[in-house]
C-alpha cells in the first residue's frame, strides 16, 4: 500500500517515478544506500508518496511527487546520485526508471 | 520485469495503468479472473506489456498502453467489468488504481 506523507492522498495531476530492478549478487553497501535513500526522499520538498515490493530480487519502488521541478530536485541530490551510479555499476542486473503523470487515481477501501 | 509485447519497448508518450491491492482472504474465482482477465489484456488493440507482482497478498500489476483511448476501451471490455465488480465486492481488502501518462522511460541492462 502507498505510505502517503501525513496520511494525505494527493489530487492528480501529481507525477510516479516508478523504478523496476532485478537485483545482482553483489549488494555490497545496498540496504545502508537503500535506507539512507527513503530517508532522505521522504524529506525533499515535494515528495508525497511511495511504496516499496520486494521479492527473490525483483523489486518496484513508486514514489510520488508534487511536479517535475520536485523530480528534479531529487534526481540532483548528491547520496541518491551516489546510490544510482553504485547500482547502475554493481547492484542492479537490469532497472528500468519511468516517469509519468499521473492523470486520475481511484481508491477502494 | 515488463514482458512487453513482441519484446518490443515502447517510446513515450504513452499510458501506465498502475493497479496496487490488498487480497481480502475470500479468493473465490479469483486466479481464473486474472488469468483470464491477463490473456483478455494481451489481445486488445494498443495493449504494450505488463508486469505483475505478487507476494504475502500485497500485489501490484502495472499495464501499458498506446494511448488513452486503448485504456478505455480495455475498461470497457465486458469480461474486465465483471473481474472488477467482483474484485470490488470480495477479493481487495483494498486497492487504488493510477492512469499516468508515461513521458521519459530509461533501461538499464
Amino acid at each position: 500500500m502507498i505510505q502517503w506523507k501525513n496520511g494525505e492522498l494527493p489530487k492528480p495531476p501529481f507525477i510516479a517515478s516508478i523504478f523496476n530492478y532485478f537485483l545482482s549478487e553483489d549488494l555490497e553497501g545496498y540496504v545502508a544506500y537503500d535506507d539512507l535513500t527513503l530517508e532522505l526522499a521522504k524529506k525533499m520538498p515535494g515528495y508525497l508518496g511511495y511504496e516499496s515490493f520486494k521479492h527473490d530480487g525483483r523489486g518496484a519502488f513508486i514514489s510520488y511527487w508534487r511536479d517535475m521541478d520536485a523530480v528534479r530536485a531529487w534526481a540532483a541530490e548528491p547520496k541518491h546520485i551516489e546510490a544510482k551510479q553504485k547500482g547502475k555499476s554493481t547492484w542492479y542486473r537490469y532497472y528500468h526508471s519511468i516517469i509519468a503523470e499521473v492523470k486520475t487515481m481511484h481508491t477502494h477501501h
